[in-house]
């Protein structure tokens, strides 16, 4: 059976809101990004919704300009380690730097939450696009934009290295004769690289799933190549539906190339849903979003595709800044779409601000609208799915109440968990273990 | 009120048990160091025996001979975040090595365990004594002793400050006027220091306890100082009462020399008692528990103090060997003490296993007995309390339902919570915010 059978949904958890000022909602609680309650409430409501996953983004840098969710925050792998204790099928994925984690440390971290979590783990590997991060870890600069992607196809070579120190009959627990272990199960990975140099092993097995499952966030060149060869799973800004395709076709094919099934890659854009019982309630709710938002915050969401460039200083209505060059080691492919459309339209500050930091790829109607939407982006392979982030408060609750069923009752997403395991509920398989692997080849060419 | 008061408990989980060879008592489970529902047990059973706090040992480094527990364990942040979320009053102490552990992570993963639990996350600040793990971290060489001290103490001054990053007024959230903070309470750490620099801010607030308590558990020289200087809470090797008195009149004396009131510093030697219904039921107890030792494993255990060193080879009847260089950068207190015992007594390498691999301070008896030994350890100040280490399966439970009462009748120990945080269990106060104290002080002098 493809893994491609039913929608993937997963939910980017930021409790204050992700863009714009939802926090000044009057329904929306501003510090819910520190409050457990919250997160472990909508952790329960996903679980509901079958959902395939909870997604936690982060950054390891903050400045006076940051976006609220980003200011205060809990750390990945720690909220999602408690949200595997109030959980029994949801995937649990966290964002966690390459740059700036200790390898041998991140890896124990997301195989204890795999274990803790019995076997639902998921890591999105991230390069941290923020040169303010050098700052706070000791370093003098950030790495260029194509070593950052070098150093990260080498650092997961690590981690998944380190995950397999232990095959999986390696625990003996012979009690009569005392022996705890068989050692010749026990792999010593010795890795020494341009960038990393790690020996190992690892003090933790296996878990129930073999090993997380990995995101990718990336979306330029060096992006879609990273993720066609490496990733489970891609997190992309949901974009108008004529780009997805091309995204989705390119990175299909890019993954074909390297010898892998593309229906085992799951391409899942952001969707802002707003749901409404009528299409006018629906747009009068994205109005009333729209309408919370500041200029002011427009520009500190734009300033952080550019190296956290503080754009305020500048004319509003003036044509946009010449300001390309803070963008290009920060986060690539979006100040070149940004830098497309000043060319082609002549955009000024404010109508960049406008457009660029608006919610990403927002459906907005009746839950039988945004199911035929989501159907249309599915069957037109322009997705495999989507990771929700919440446009008002109570939307996500409305989408599994009202959007989920009909999705469920066209076939296009599941009634029950196929499994315990993040993997399973995905339909994907145990990756092997490396070590087994390669001593069943030695063996067979001996 | 002082804080001592009470007796303050805790308990050290490990699963696989930690000396010997637990593992192969029949009741044992020895899978359980990466069994989640077992850990979610016993914390349960702490909390209803009104324990302070469950501690998380670490190591990041193993190899064929390292003791059950360390070779297949959760990662301490996350199993104590897990178990966050499944407890309401417990303390949650993280063992975390200085040494190979970026500080803004590791700020960060405290504060967000103090967060989600509420304000009950505690940190057991270690600097790593196995020269193995360098080479998990890619460095070529384990610092000396003395300088991981100077590290370990200028990272806990980083730690703290990151910590304090946000005022705790900072958080305005006026949604009529867009304002989410106050930038003034925003305060970035700058930290240039002979080890670190790191410049913040932290990208989490303060949480209900301020920051989170702070555990050390050396006792060579350098340890002891630090501890004196830094910690709330000291956890060291249950030796015999003699050796515990002077230990711990050295290490408050110390704490009074730094102007600290040494009441505000736990001594919390470790403890395995066997309780028993009666004496002699104990007493079969230990020896159950003796004779599932094989001098292997305690050959295996004694190797740890030496950096690995692999004592197998040599003629257990023989002379203990020379092998005194192996221990000066490791952990250097305890093979100090086993020299002195080597030269006084002549001892054989068996000897020396047999003694120094073997349960510490293990307290036999009926509940009366172990609840009278505690008192006197008490009032005779030997120790604050301490952090007891499972002997057999079933002894914890026997500990909480037994013994607990009678110190409680005793009034030895509290029959209820006194608050939410684990400071406020403890009865330390809330420690101030470094940077709000420094705007006070300039403001004052101007």
């Amino acid at each position: 059976m493809s893994a491609r059978k039913h929608l993937k949904l997963g939910n980017m958890i930021t409790g204050a809101g992700h863009t714009w000022s939802e926090w000044r909602h009057p329904q929306a609680q501003p510090g819910a990004s520190t409050n457990f309650k919250f997160y472990s409430k909508r952790a329960q409501i996903l679980e509901r919704g079958k959902f395939d996953f909870a997604f936690i983004a982060d950054s390891v840098s903050i400045n006076e300009k940051s976006s609220p969710h980003y200011l205060n925050r809990f750390e990945p792998l720690t909220i999602l380690s408690a949200l595997a204790a109030v959980t029994e099928h949801l995937g649990l994925v966290a964002t966690v730097t390459a740059t700036y984690t200790e390898p041998f440390n991140l890896a124990r971290q997301l195989a204890s939450l795999d274990h803790i979590s019995g076997g639902r783990a998921g890591w999105n590997v991230v390069t941290s696009w923020l040169e303010g991060s050098a700052a706070n870890f000791g370093r003098q600069e950030h790495l260029a934009h194509d070593v950052r992607y070098r150093l990260a196809a080498e650092y997961l070579d690590v981690v998944q290295g380190l995950w397999d120190s232990w095959e999986d009959d390696a625990f003996v627990y012979d009690k009569e004769t005392g022996v705890f272990f068989n050692p010749e199960k026990l792999n010593t990975l010795g890795h020494k690289g341009e960038f990393l140099s790690v020996k190992g092993p690892l003090n933790i097995a296996r878990s129930a799933q073999g090993q997380p499952v990995i995101f990718q966030a990336g979306s330029s060149d060096d992006g879609r190549s990273f993720a066609a060869k490496h990733a489970d799973a891609i997190f992309v800004g949901g974009e108008d539906l004529a780009e997805a395709r091309a995204y989705y076709a390119d990175v299909k094919s890019r993954a074909a190339g390297f010898g892998r099934d593309p229906d085992n890659l799951f391409i899942l854009p952001s969707a802002s849903p707003i749901v409404g019982g009528t299409e006018a309630q629906a747009h009068a709710l994205w109005e009333e979003r729209a309408n919370l938002a500041s200029i002011e915050s427009a520009l500190s969401m734009l300033g952080r595709g550019f190296n956290d460039h503080d754009f305020s200083a500048y004319d509003l209505d003036a044509p946009f800044p010449d300001v390309f060059g803070h963008g290009i080691n920060s986060s690539q492919s979006a100040t070149v779409k940004i830098l497309a459309a000043v060319k082609a339209e002549n955009l000024t500050l404010r109508q960049v601000a406008r457009r660029f930091a608006a919610p990403k790829g927002a459906f907005v109607g009746t839950p039988e609208q945004i199911a035929g939407q989501f159907e249309h982006w599915f069957t037109s392979r322009a997705s495999d799915g989507f990771v929700l982030i919440e446009s008002l408060p109570g939307q996500i609750e409305a989408f599994v109440d009202h959007v989920i069923p009909v999705l469920q009752q066209r076939g296009l997403f599941k009634t029950e968990y196929a499994g315990a395991t993040f993997r399973e509920n995905l339909g994907l398989e145990v990756p092997p273990n490396r070590f087994t692997v390669r001593k069943a080849a030695a063996s067979v060419a001996a």
